[in-house]
């Protein structure tokens, strides 16, 4: 795909991942409407394959190769939710998956990635040694490099999410979704223009991961360096795909205090009884500390993922 | 109600509580298919207002009496779930309920109850203490007693939750709950009887709490002395109307160790991206230990409640 997604692309890519994916319920809950003063629709992508928005962009990619491309594999870097992705949507065309990660990620993260069957190469933890070691990988292979989310097929399958969401409720005055790399945000906000034009569109992003933020001030890529949340799927830049469509579709980018995004996440649990990880809470977390006023109105929230470690909770004793 | 109910009384009881309580979602886990062999169907009553199946009871209860019996208030002995719901449904009829509770309940449990707008009144923690303190609650105010399980009322509307999946969820060979009181267990067991007469009743039990295993035994109530398990849900012993039902309806009563109590409950936040409390996952720790065979058998399973203490979970490290 070698222009920017219109709406009949996220439909296309609706159709090609459907036999594979959830659709995911919407859920609503009167305390946290009460709590936030307007009528809110969690899309519950925390209820997702593999536990998060990330298969519907890597299993769209999979599935828009051709035989050709597709017989020598798919290739990434990520420690995250896509590289989980990615190896479960490769298995189900059958065809290898290879992950680069740092040799530093967490155990449980490339256990996960394993389970569904890729290969990992590990590297080490800079973003050089991530280019250079994933470089080496296609070389080899001859693998189709499928990026987290500077990736118009990507885009076009986070895209899908909100379109189920607009699908299922009509009316919606607003929708907001976290932002990391941009890939849900923009896939949402394509969505949107298409689908549901009145819908504004919000971004929430950590205060400790603010380039999205500081990028749409500064109107250029502001790389994230140093980042520190517990947000961790937030941790990314934008890129050169998703910064222009963030620039035109999105109306506002709110920024979300750490003790604000884990009182969010504990709201969730308590109120709603379902698990988020942290990133899927800072949008939440953005409604709850008053950064956006949804009196009165009805607002779409994608809750991106629900992969936590259970023995580290952020509000233990 | 007079006479243990039939699948009228608690079509009755849907009728009457329906526009209070939320029609709970049915979750199905591939994951946790594979991992017991059988097709799993989860009535999630963690989801329930007041975040269990107790307020579907105290509900019908509450609206069973006439305007009269109603003016003086509800009142009952209990620190838990039950507590809470009678609070809330007296809350919706506009009058007052009564919760005798033990001085060393949780503080946690105590604010719930005092958030649904219930008198507390406190007493030393004794069963004696308890049934003289409410006998004086009642003389004072006139209030009806709505007991937490061993009341044909509550037994009736805990069957809703069934007749719920059973409307749902067509051929379904079994259906397991967890047993305390065996209020949600009868009620279970009658709408089966009356509903899908073909689908097999279950009980899990923890193994540290195991009275209503051995009264099934012995053909007796035996009273639960000193029960030490985690699903503090589940600490009740039989009573007088609970326990001819379960022995005429309920195929097989199981027992379920506390380790596989808790490995059940993480792997139903780890897989399903749901909370539940320790008495709900009583059940599929049944299935996880092979307590119980459903090779090839769709399974309904009632997903009792979601209340627990994010702050003391039992994986802690």
């Amino acid at each position: 795909m070698v222009n920017q997604p219109v709406l009949k692309d996220i439909q296309q890519a609706q159709t090609r991942i459907r036999s594979f994916i959830h659709r995911t319920p919407v859920l609503t809950c009167n305390t946290l409407d009460d709590m936030c003063g307007g009528r809110l629709f969690f899309k519950c992508e925390n209820f997702q394959k593999a536990g998060a928005f990330k298969i519907r962009g890597a299993c769209n990619a999979v599935f828009s190769l051709s035989d050709r491309e597709a017989e020598k594999g798919v290739a990434t870097h990520s420690s995250g939710n896509h590289a989980a992705a990615l190896a479960l949507a490769a298995g189900w065309r059958g065809i290898k998956a290879h992950v680069v990660m740092p040799e530093n990620a967490p155990e449980v993260k490339a256990a996960a990635v394993r389970h569904y069957g890729a290969d990992i190469v590990f590297c080490k933890p800079t973003l050089k040694a991530r280019e250079e070691t994933l470089a080496e990988v296609v070389k080899q292979t001859g693998a189709a490099i499928v990026h987290p989310y500077n990736d118009y097929r990507v885009i076009a399958g986070q895209g899908t999410a909100a379109l189920e969401l607009f699908e299922e409720i009509g009316n919606l005055d607003m929708v907001i979704a976290p932002v990391g790399g941009g890939g849900l945000i923009s896939g949402t906000a394509l969505a949107a223009s298409g689908a549901s034009p009145r819908t504004a569109v919000f971004a929430a992003e950590p205060e400790g991961a603010d380039d999205a933020y500081r990028s749409l001030l500064a109107g250029r890529i502001i790389p994230s360096i140093n980042p520190v949340t517990i947000a961790d799927g937030l941790l990314t830049s934008l890129g050169d795909l998703t910064f222009p469509i963030i620039k035109n579709d999105v109306k506002e980018i709110v920024t979300v205090e750490e003790t604000a995004i884990i009182k969010a996440m504990r709201t969730i649990w308590e109120r709603m009884k379902i698990i988020v990880e942290p990133s899927a809470a800072v949008p939440l977390g953005a409604l709850m500390s008053k950064r956006i006023d949804i009196t009165g109105k009805r607002l779409g929230i994608i809750l991106s993922g629900g992969n936590v470690d259970l023995t580290r909770l952020p509000w233990a004793d």
